[in-house]
């Protein structure tokens, strides 16, 4: 055995002397402790006695005294008076592996709904909105912020909602939150705290925006949507409170609720004393004509508006909003308390500055233009390759659904996947995979075009019609 | 009236033509948007024919057609076929104003406990790891993270705190959370849907670590603790499965569980097939020996690790971790999903970035000293004005208990705060306010010292005295 090493009971302990190493007690403890935990060290086994490990190590005894004593009071050993020190009773552990969890399937056209082109994504403004706000922050932001979020965020978002969205809100009214499902999960256990027990959803719909309802105490109520929208009738008929709506884009159909809905909508609120959560989740994005506005402006006591930066910036940032009733800014807030005291300060400083800026909107107009133009070439080579289909939605978004006839939308997915491409069958948006009656036995698979620059969209979509022709 | 200027039931629409202004039609949209908001415009209003307001307001009448149809389609207006365009019955809004919510007393010394030193936030640093990840990072980074959090950062978590805390942890076994309160949230929403019902909680102990439990059906069961930790016989005798302590130092008694109590702790998880919720709050901050390694490394099994930044760096960046043995981990992530699908990816990036260079431990070791001063300098002080106190706890973490004698905390509290002084009553951390023996009419009080600097402590401890004496 050489110098400065030890080897009892099969251990083998050694110093690390590289620069910056840690004191020789906070080795030896971590040698002990590992073997302790690798069950290299077996309970019961006693331990040298600390002038002999020390003379075996090239250490003074109080190196080791300080070790043993240390893991001592942690539990590892047991000291016995007269008796020296034991390995205490514990189970052993495996070294466990790093198992990786990455899916390794490599698309090379994913028409992925809903995510905006993270190759676009501002970096150099974000990063010196950050530095501004990192530059100029008083010290106190860097504490927990207040539940609501940063008062100067909140300003400058009522404004921008209030000019863009049409909403009714000040300050006041804005909660800050992670993004929308933070936003549903709040609004969920404050709604289960007042008594409410079930909410109506859109059917089909955005899948991710039900797992808050989990285990929440408020059961989904799957309502059908159509060309106008929600049906209210089939809403009035649930004898639900409540609702979770996209009424200015519904997705996946692309339908915008039509006024004679709106209105039966609203008056359905206040007849039930109800609630509506408007998912206002891509209305930035509206190629056509100006986005129609929140309905929030047009019944702020019922309605909580709540949106994010994921599609408008990227979903890394997790930075939503709530615009909320007065009746429900204390339940909502005890809810978001519950569940963490604030979102991150520093991302809300930087975010406030972009938006005070006028980065944001200089962001959202290049944007704009973008998808814009993705999304003709897309119809435009849909009904190239597709002369039956029907390309349903609105002109607005991150995607469209195209119903490509009769037959099974998940068949078709799998035949695209095995090419490589991945399109986005109906029924994946479909609660319990219960399938509309107007999509029953369709092709219709939701195509997405964030992720895909325009010039790749005609030959994906002629290499999908060549899989198409071929089933 | 002058031209470019309509004002019909008594309503003023003027045009903004500085640079940048929106289009004419969404600035009319907006100006009668705004104005049935506010009841400016009420319900059963007849319009202007379009000829009419676009002659008044000087625009073509397309522009005035175009703004109609938008607050038909958005259901503000209603069109009547021949009879021309009405206001819709909505409710009239009061214009709502800010109401400030900011708290504003102001303290000449707050000796707030758990709070870091906010001024000493390594801004510069946490700027250049953030340029470093916007730089660096994949575009696909950007997306939506995975719910575990970013692999990067797990990695260099699992090898920190196998490091510094003794844990036994790889990568896989790591979630990144947005701070301790999200961890104990998520652990509630994963314990509860395994049926457990009641969780044994530190008596007294740190009250916004309750709040996950408001509401989530798990009834937290107060278990005293004293100079050895929690007292595991009245564990025992609660009949909970789960607990959550903060063995290493606890809040705000600053005992450490004693390795008696350790050993009886996890006997008693393993008879009772229990769980160990480990919070590990300020274990960075040690100042007379090397801290405790986490309980987590003896029973990994049973122990979820749960630790955050926000006294090692700020609360505002919202960043923490759970270690989970493996049978938790996929009831963590259900219960994580849906509250909220990831935590922000960017400042994810910046904290893996800023761990592997080193900074981070840099910045723990500045720290440390600093800290340290503070409290021999509080401890003296306390020592040498109030000549009767009994300063409890370890040296350690950024707050002491200090027992000043019998009489009233909540009245010596009060008579500090009307000189300015915050200090902060032990009734404050009692659940439901109900005072352990040791507590009672004691002037039993928690000085933190993360907001003091070291030079001003020795002057508000005399000031403080000089209260006290008058008493």
């Amino acid at each position: 055995m050489s110098e400065n090493q030890s080897n009892f009971s099969g251990l083998k302990l050694e110093w690390d002397r590289s620069p910056g190493h840690p004191s020789l007690i906070r080795q030896l403890e971590h040698g002990l402790r590992t073997a302790v935990q690798r069950g290299q060290l077996p309970a019961g086994a006693r331990l040298p006695a600390s002038r002999v490990l020390a003379d075996q190590l090239g250490c003074s005894r109080w190196v080791v005294v300080q070790a043993y004593e240390q893991l001592v009071a942690e539990g590892y050993f047991a000291s016995v008076t007269g008796a020296g020190t034991y390995v205490q009773s514990l189970p052993a552990h495996d070294e466990r592996r790093h198992r990786s969890s990455i899916e390794n399937i490599s698309w090379r056209y994913d028409f992925a709904a809903g995510i905006p082109d993270l190759s676009l994504f501002p970096r150099r403004e974000w990063l010196a909105a950050t530095r501004s706000a990192l530059n100029t922050a008083p010290s106190a932001e860097f504490d927990y912020g207040t539940p609501a979020g940063l008062l100067a965020l909140r300003t400058n978002l009522a404004a921008y909602l209030g000019r863009v969205r049409g909403a009714v809100a000040v300050a006041d009214d804005l909660v800050i939150t992670n993004g929308v499902v933070h936003a549903v999960a709040v609004m969920a256990r404050a709604m289960r705290a007042r008594g409410f027990d079930r909410i109506g959803v859109e059917h089909p719909g955005w899948i991710p925006l039900r797992t808050p309802f989990d285990g929440s105490g408020l059961t989904p109520i799957p309502i059908p949507v159509d060309s106008e929208g929600l049906d209210v009738t089939e809403l009035i008929r649930s004898g639900a409170r409540a609702v979770l709506i996209s009424p200015a884009h519904q997705f996946p159909v692309g339908s915008v609720m039509s006024p004679r809905r709106r209105a039966a909508l609203l008056e359905w609120a206040d007849a039930v004393d109800g609630l509506i959560i408007e998912d206002d989740y891509d209305a930035e994005f509206r190629y056509d004509r100006n986005p129609l506005a929140a309905i929030q402006g047009l019944l702020p006591e019922r309605v909580v508006l709540v949106g994010s930066v994921s599609k408008s910036l990227a979903p890394a940032l997790r930075l939503g909003w709530m615009v909320l009733p007065e009746s429900w800014k204390t339940p909502a807030l005890d809810a978001l308390r519950a569940v963490d005291p604030s979102v991150a300060v520093i991302s809300q400083l930087a975010f406030a500055e972009y938006l005070s800026s006028g980065g944001f909107e200089r962001h959202l107009r290049r944007m704009r233009k973008d998808y814009a133009g993705r999304r003709q070439q897309l119809v435009a080579s849909m009904t190239e390759h597709f002369p039956n289909v029907t390309v349903q939605g609105i002109s607005a978004g991150l995607h469209l659904m195209a119903d490509l006839g009769p037959g099974s939308d998940i068949a078709f997915a799998a035949q695209a996947a095995a090419q490589q491409i991945r399109v986005y069958p109906v029924s994946r948006y479909c609660l319990n995979r219960d399938i509309p009656d107007q999509y029953m036995n369709r092709r219709a698979v939701v195509l997405g075009y964030g992720g895909i620059p325009q010039h790749r969209i005609a030959e994906g979509i002629k290499t999908l019609s060549n899989i198409a022709s071929t089933i």
